[in-house]
């Protein structure tokens, strides 16, 4: 019983197996870009649909093999990305053959995506990406306060001369959103605006020194987490720093005293 | 009499008071959403009136039990948190039955912000903000002198044939405010001047490479600030730095006993 | 003859000395702003001649008491910023008179940029800033360089079907600088191309990657920069990185070899 | 025969011949700056078809030059500076006479890029920076990975009512790279289609977040490249970290003499 499991063990984490894996991901990739050019679509409609087959079966069976590979099915789960390949792929295997065609061909385009999961130095940059998160909870919360409020406050100043950017709470959000990107904030909504409220500039000039500031922190967060890392990763060889002479000096003083002490004994 | 105040501070100071402000203030804050959707604030309309004085009263009596848990209710205001507070809550005292209902509604926006007060970890990340700046006082300083030379030079020069943008030394420094946040600064303001005054580039240019350059040191001011606090906080814990002086000590101690062996030897 | 130089170095360098000549400076910074709004102007009219009578005579004094507090007059102008100061105040005062009316008002607002030399702590900030500048002449050149190639190229490539943005070596440039603060460059400048010629993408997304990687070296470079001087700073009181526990270590081996020799010494 | 190998190496790497082919480069700069204005190069037809035949001849003999002072001609191809010199020395060469004008029109503008080989200070820089690039292959490669999955689904989602942004693959790509730029992508793109598609917000805010987030890591880790690179540098001069091998060396040393002084006292 055994047996069979560390065969599928030996194949699964074979670097063949690996690579195969990750050309057919690649195939897969190429196809999903081919079908976006209507022309190339029509003409090698059977060919993409035989691939397509294929990988249906493909990615199923490597699943498969990858789960039966654990001591206990329930452990293949216990990773983050098995249960993000297995969506994936059970996703495709249940709408198929239902009238989800758009959600079928979603789903083929995230299988893209399981390229991270078989890289292995692009799933450790994702996971990297992903701790990092967590430690921008707060600034990401106090973000959220100040988009929500001034999303509110934008509906209740701007609302009815300017429905299309500030006529309900979403499409405030949205608005703010794009002022915090600074694309077209002015020319395109702060402008008309102003015209006809000549003190909005203090809305708009405040979100703006407000949410760039706190974004800017967020970043100046993330770069000193990153420096943070780099540096602890270097101090794994445990340095500390002291000037050569200094160490040199102090060295050669322990160095006389025991000469001194070795004459005596000599003596 | 002094026991009541004890009851009152334990009442306040306890962690179930606190997350049911908390609760509250969340609650304001879905209200105050919800009402700027012109349908749902209609068709709730007594259930949001009956709401609003609920927070009017729970807001107060929760200020005034926070004032006389304090040992003298002038302590209360030492912390400009609370004085932030107070003054909020009893704004909204204050218009309440006036016509002032545009104040009040923003008010009771401003109420969403009391969740900074009330979450530790968003008062600490703000109090941390607010003490940045004055770090950056110079500069900022440096920042309007160069924003004021070139509004009332941009008025000077294209004052006349672009009123809509440099008409007065107001709408110049709103104009100023949008080129340095880089949105449309060639395609809606430069071009059509750029098209009149050949010249004008110059200005553009300039304005643009001396403002960039001094928010960018702003920022690298503000990175620098934050490296230096996450590096002292990290040597708070294992290690220290010594001073030269400290490995003076180590060497004097060192030749001391050198000497020693010396005078030794010399018996 | 020394006695009066005296006199007059006290005069320049008392606190009150420079006080007065800051709010002058002030002053005229706030009569320059009055000035570009037309109905004040017109109806003060008087009033800010007699001001601008005023501030000629007194910059005019004050430099020439700065000049007369040196040694030697030549002395004065060793200093960048004296230099600053008197082309400015002399400028005014050769131009007064004649009929270059806009040389004198732009004048008048440089006079602002006085306060730079007034306040020793902006003085700073702008002479770090200056510092910095020629650190950064290696990475300027290299995009002089690529601004230079990619204009000759735009005009080469543009220059027929875009006579407004690639007509001559100059308007290339100026749309290079504006493709390089992202406003505009693809609604603005890139899509009306694109429709003509479909290869000019590579010219624009090199364009950009190009010149973003080098401004994000120069800022990067800044950064570090600044970093440095910090560090510099901070290694001023000279310090080494050790642990405690281990500095304590030694000392304590030492402590105790001392305590064995003395004990010997007193057998 | 080693002889004339000798002299041309001197010649080569004299000081003054490697002046006058900086001012030779700088000469064919100015030279394809002159000919973008039409006035110009008609005047000067004659003037500047010679200077050109001068400059097909120079550079022609200087790389030939270059060639000869190496002990074999295909050591010269080791660097790869050389390789990038002979690519557009012999290009100019091959397309001469030919009908391939424009070719030969922009190798002459891209004969002003070998000031980067000729001037060091600018050839260390370019190296320093092509050196980056490579440690940032994994985040290039998650970038490229996210900007054709978004690619795919823009194609999927917009292409039928977007056909000029998200018309076809490469398309959406172009409009993707306008998107991460930030220019006009509320304004221009988003906007017509999230009228249409309300929920085509989650597509474009989740990949400016992904986007940015994943540039904002590049900027970063070009960041702590460059400090680490200063640091290194900075540690070549005057301090060493220590080990902690090397502290305990010294400790070992204490303890041995603290050893002998017991021996000692036992005796």
């Amino acid at each position: 019983m055994e047996n069979w499991k560390e065969k599928i063990r030996l194949i699964v984490n074979h670097s063949i197996f690996m690579k195969v894996v990750m050309g057919v991901i690649l195939l897969n990739a190429i196809l999903v870009g081919v079908e976006t050019y209507p022309d190339l679509r029509r003409e090698n409609a059977s060919l993409i649909h035989s691939f397509e087959v294929f990988f249906l079966w493909f990615f199923t069976i490597e699943i498969i093999l990858r789960m039966l590979a654990e001591k206990k099915i329930s452990h293949f789960f216990h990773s983050k990305w098995n249960v993000f390949d297995f969506v994936i792929v059970a996703g495709v295997l249940i709408f198929s053959g239902t009238y989800f065609i758009s959600a079928i061909r979603i789903l083929r385009v995230f299988r893209v995506l399981r390229a991270i999961t078989v890289v292995p130095s692009l799933q450790r940059l994702v996971t990297a990406f992903l701790k990092t998160i967590p430690s921008l909870g707060t600034i990401m919360l106090l973000l959220s306060l100040v988009f929500y409020i001034f999303s509110v406050l934008g509906v209740l100043f701007f609302g009815d001369i300017f429905p299309e950017y500030f006529g309900t709470l979403h499409l405030a959000l949205v608005t703010l959103f794009q002022i915090i990107t600074l694309d077209s904030w002015a020319s395109g909504i702060f402008r008309p605006i102003f015209e006809q409220l000549p003190f909005s500039w203090i809305y708009f000039v405040s979100f703006i020194l407000i949410g760039t500031f706190i974004v800017l922190n967020l970043i100046v967060g993330e770069i000193i987490n990153n420096i943070q890392e780099a540096r602890e990763e270097e101090q794994q060889n445990d340095k500390v720093e002291i000037s050569k002479q200094e160490l040199a000096k102090i060295r050669n003083e322990i160095a006389e005293l025991k000469e001194l002490l070795l004459k005596k004994e000599a003596k």
